[in-house]
């Protein structure tokens, strides 16, 4: 059918469903008239950012208002930053996966109730490059946990439980296909690390706390990129999880900044 | 000596130190002329009420300057939030383990740059209450995870260390003492469980995933109370472990919301 799947059989019995992150509910806010249209949503850390993009996006579809300042859709709330652009929305979502992870229950109810069809997310980020030219950008196959697994363990009140983290392959290739159109930026398709933490999670040796050697640093990422790691990033694995099992048709591709 | 501690051989190597997240750096700021005499380090989720609360300190000080709108000293950044109030920095962190952590790391080398001594600081945070009254103040005595043990489990590149999340204990009856002069509180000491998800981490009914039974849930929270578990939110463990290692007196006091 083309819809949002929720799969929570509690959800149906409340009154109101209250998307507290968001400032947005059924009960405040017409959902269905706000997003039914909505056929893409792009998500992205810094909401600075994403409200950048949204305004790109207005003028690259030559929408009315295009120049023009976007409103946060979601002024009421400083957790997240929301702008949309014709069919397009724009989202922050934080840095980290339980940040990315509230954003996206939020907006896969949201999407639910709105009733759209057909909607394809993609998450445009920043990551740490690995043995690619700087300036690149990656479009992730498959997010990989710290041990190069395409998994992503969810704790579930004290249980762990295991999850798939592929995304959308054909997707994947319509981006690539798209990226041979601009030739400022070298493009590839690999997969993506994703960890939770950014100094010791990744090997940087200049956090506040640092344990390893850098010998034993080149050689951890030496097998990442053995393993088919190009980038690393700090959300992949949980937004193809959440994604995957809510019917989301989602890809990841992220800039290595110079 | 009362120094901030960095647990890193590699910074002193370092020719430039860049707190990217923060927008700050060793060449371009001086830090110590900035911060030097920074003793207390207030931080929560929200970067308005980090600048509310800034704006509040700076009423309750006395300064010049009151009931101005103060600086954002992060401005550059997105990322994070950084206000100061006299002897008092506020920053946001975002929400979860790794979004504070980056802060974290950042934060302690800023400190200890800037040659700061005896500081304190305090995370001021919302969170989930766990069979006390709405409206009530947790001070932290112990961080706790998911199945209720006071340890945070950090992955370093791919091992798993396990680090000690113990709170000043002299802080938290300081705090307790101060809370009494404000009746409209009540303020309890327990242990604090940090999960790494709000939704199906913290038996929440109303996600887009819901897996558990309302039974399940109860029982789980249940064991929770039992084991003096009084509050649930998503920084404590990490909070607690990196001021302990980095020899920051810490202590963590959240507001359950009406």
């Amino acid at each position: 059918s083309g819809l949002v799947l929720v799969k929570n059989p509690h959800l149906d019995l409340l009154e109101e469903d209250v998307l507290y992150h968001l400032d947005l509910g059924t009960k405040t806010h017409d959902l269905p008239a706000m997003f039914g249209d909505i056929k893409f949503v792009c998500v992205g850390g810094s909401p600075n950012r994403m409200r950048a993009f949204a305004q790109f996006m207005q003028r690259e579809l030559g929408l009315p208002g295009a120049g023009e300042d976007v409103a946060d859709i979601c002024a009421g709330s400083d957790r997240y930053a929301m702008y949309r652009a014709g069919p397009v929305l724009s989202i922050s979502h934080g840095m980290g996966i339980p940040s990315i992870s509230i954003m996206l229950h939020e907006l896969i109810k949201l999407l639910h109730h709105a009733k759209c069809r057909d909607v394809t997310i993609i998450r445009i980020g920043t990551s740490g490059g690995l043995g690619i030219e700087a300036g690149s950008v990656v479009i992730t196959d498959m997010a990989v946990d710290s041990s190069f697994q395409p998994r992503f363990e969810q704790v579930v009140l004290d249980d762990v439980v295991v999850r798939s983290t592929e995304l959308d392959k054909d997707l994947a290739e319509e981006l690539l296909a798209c990226s041979r159109d601009i030739p400022d930026f070298p493009t590839l398709i690999g997969h993506t690390m994703c960890t939770y933490d950014f100094y010791e999670g990744q090997g940087r040796l200049d956090g506040a706390l640092c344990s390893f050697s850098s010998e034993k640093k080149l050689e951890y990422l030496r097998r990442a990129y053995d393993a088919g790691v190009r980038n690393i990033e700090m959300e992949s694995t949980a937004f193809a999880a959440l994604c995957g099992l809510c019917g989301l048709k989602g890809e990841s591709c992220c800039f290595h900044p110079l």
